[in-house]
C-alpha cells in the first residue's frame, strides 16, 4: 500500500475554502459591474474536466445558459454567444497553457470579466486574467479546484436568486477537508488491492454520467493514458448502451462512477448490464461514503469530489505496483507539440 | 473491393432534398406559433452525433443558444433553461429508442415544439413529435440527415436574420447527391486498401474537431465498437494533447478527420504529432475532394458529409474483410439491458 499523503490534501482542501470572502466579493464585483448574460468554462484536459460538474449544477439550478469549451476549439471558433457580457472562467494548472491563456487574452479584448484558476499566480494565465485564484497546490489540486469553482458558481446562484441555502452549503463544503481524508482512509485497503489485481491491465472502460462525467474523463485519459499508459476510454453512462457496450467481454475492464446526482439511474442501468456480462467491474458508488455534515440534499453536488479522493488512492496505488510514477511523461512537456 | 451502393444511396440523399419546401413551411410555422429562446438537440449514439454538426453551425453563425444532450441525460436532468420557449429537436434511426421518445413526451407536457428524424414515420417517436421528417433509407442515413437537418438549420438562420445567403446554399446542398457520389467512387481504391491493411488491427484512436468531432465519435462507437467490436477511442484532436497523446507509439492506429472549418488548425496539429511518432496514421482532409457548384465559404459545412461518405466505403470494406457484417450486433436489440 502506498503512502497516502493525507495531511498536505487536507491543507490544500482548507486553502481552497480559505478564498471565501475573497471569492464573495470578486463575485459580488463583478455582478456589480457587468451584465452577465451566460457563462464560458474553458480549458484542456482535466483542468476542462474539472469544470464539467459546474455546468451541470447551473443546468439542474439555472436559467443561466452555460458552456463548456476545450479552449483550442474556443479559440478557432469564438463562439457568437460569447460577448462582453459572457463571464469566461478559465482553468490551466500549469497556468502555462498557451491555448487556456490565448482564450482570457480574448475575453479582455472583448471586455468580457475573466476568472482564472491555476497552480501559481506568478503565471501568463495568472496575468491574463481579472480576478485569480491559485492553489499553489503540488497534490489534490482537482478537489481543491472543485471546491473554490463551487464557491464561485454558488455564489452566483445565490446573487440570481436561484439556490435559497447558501450557507448551508457553504457549511458543508467547510466539512469537506476532513469528510475527504476520511474516504480516502476507508478505500486505502481496497485501492491497494485493485492496483494488485489490476497491474497488468491494458485497457479501462471509464464510465460516468451527469455530474461525473468529468471524472471518468479526467480518470481515462489524464490518470490511465498521460500518466501510466494504459489504453482508456472515457464513457458516458448514457451513451455506452448505443456504441461502445457491444466490445464489452468476460474479461473487459469496466470502472463506474456512481454519483448521487440525478443522472444515477444512467449508472445504475449500465452496472447492471456490465455485471452481468463482464467479470471485471469496478464500482465507485459515491453513496457508501459517510459526509457527516452534509445534508441528503448536496450529497449530489459532492458526488465528483469523493469520486475524485477515492480515484486518487486507486491512482497512486496502481502507479506504485506498476513501478510508474504518475509524473512521469513521453511527450507532455518534454518534445515539441 | 467490396460492391458500392451508390444508386441506392444517392436517392436516399435526394429523398432528404425533397423535404425543403415542407422543412421551410415547418419552421416558419414554428417560429409564427412560438417565441423561441434556445434549441436542443437531443438523441443517443449515432443519432447524437449526426447533431453536433449543427451545435458547431449556430455556434459560429448565432446568436441563439444550442445544446447537445444524450437522451438519457437530458430526461433525468431537465434542464432549467428548457422551457416551452425551446424547440426541441430529436433523433432515432429506428424511432424506437425509449429515451428519445422520452424526451419528446417531455417536450409535449412542457408545450415546446418538436422535430423528430427517423427512419419510418410510423414509430413510436414519430407519433410523439409535432414535426416528423423520416427517410426511410437502409443506407447512407447520416448523410441524408445531415442534408435535412442542415435544411431545418439554415431556415432558422434565415428567419434569424444570421445568414445572408440562404439561396447559396439550398443550392450548394442540392449538388450534394452527385457530389458525394464522386467522394466514394474517388475513394473506391483506396478504401479497399486501407481495408486490407487494416483488418487485423485491434484499436482506432479516430480525431476529429470542430464541425468533424461528431464523425470522429460515430466512426469510433458506432462503427468500430458496435459494428466491428473493434475498440476505438473517439478523441478531440484539441484535447489529444492534454491526455491521450501519450500512449502514441509507432504502431499506434490513429485516424484524423480534417475537415475545412474554423477547427482545421486543431486537426493539422494532431496531424503533425501524430506522423512523427506514429506509422499508422490515416488523415482524410475533406480538401482533397471536388466540390463543383459549392462555394468556398460553403465547404467548412460540407466537411462532416465528405467524411461521412469517405468513412462508409473504409467502413463496409473493412466489414468485408474482416467477413464481420456492419449489421452483427451481441447486445443491441438482442439481449435486455
Amino acid at each position: 500500500m502506498v503512502k497516502n499523503d493525507n495531511d498536505v490534501y487536507k491543507k490544500v482542501l482548507e486553502k481552497g475554502l480559505e478564498q471565501r470572502e475573497v471569492i464573495e466579493k470578486t463575485v459580488k464585483k463583478i455582478y456589480d459591474e457587468n451584465k452577465i448574460d451566460n457563462i464560458f468554462f474553458v480549458g484542456c484536459g482535466g483542468s476542462l474536466a474539472v469544470m464539467l460538474p459546474c455546468k451541470y449544477i447551473f443546468d439542474e439550478l439555472s436559467a443561466i445558459t452555460t458552456n463548456v469549451y476545450n479552449a483550442s476549439e474556443f479559440v478557432n471558433l469564438k463562439p457568437r454567444t460569447f460577448t462582453k457580457n459572457s463571464l469566461v472562467i478559465v482553468s490551466s494548472y500549469s497556468g502555462k497553457t498557451p491555448e487556456t491563456v490565448e482564450v482570457a487574452k480574448l475575453a479582455k479584448e472583448k471586455g468580457a470579466p475573466t476568472i482564472g484558476f491555476m497552480g501559481k499566480v506568478d503565471s501568463p494565465l495568472g496575468e491574463a486574467v481579472d480576478f485569480v485564484f491559485a492553489n499553489q497546490a503540488e497534490t489534490g489540486v482537482t478537489d481543491s479546484k472543485i471546491i473554490m469553482l463551487y464557491q464561485i458558481i454558488f455564489n452566483i446562484l445565490k446573487l440570481r436568486g436561484e439556490f435559497d441555502d447558501y450557507d448551508g452549503f457553504m457549511k458543508a463544503l467547510e466539512s469537506l477537508p476532513e469528510n475527504l481524508v476520511k474516504v480516502k482512509e476507508t478505500v486505502e485497503e481496497r485501492a491497494a488491492d485493485w492496483a494488485q489485481k489490476n497491474k497488468d491491465e491494458e485497457y479501462f472502460m471509464v464510465l460516468g454520467s451527469g455530474i461525473c462525467y468529468g471524472e471518468a474523463y479526467a480518470q481515462a485519459i489524464c490518470i490511465f493514458e498521460e500518466m501510466q499508459w494504459i489504453h482508456a476510454q472515457p464513457i458516458n453512462a448514457g451513451e455506452y448502451f448505443h456504441g461502445s457496450f457491444e466490445i464489452v467481454r468476460e474479461d473487459t475492464n469496466i470502472i463506474i462512477l456512481k454519483g448521487q446526482d440525478l443522472s444515477r439511474p444512467l449508472a445504475e442501468r449500465a452496472e447492471t448490464f456490465s455485471k452481468k456480462y463482464s467479470n471485471k467491474v469496478t464500482v465507485l458508488d459515491t453513496k457508501e461514503y459517510d459526509m457527516p455534515g452534509v445534508d441528503e440534499k448536496f450529497r449530489g453536488y459532492f458526488s465528483p469530489l469523493i469520486c475524485s479522493a477515492v480515484l486518487d488512492r486507486y491512482s497512486k496505488n496502481i502507479a506504485d505496483v506498476r513501478n510508474h510514477p504518475l509524473s512521469t511523461r513521453k511527450y507532455m512537456g518534454i518534445v515539441e507539440y
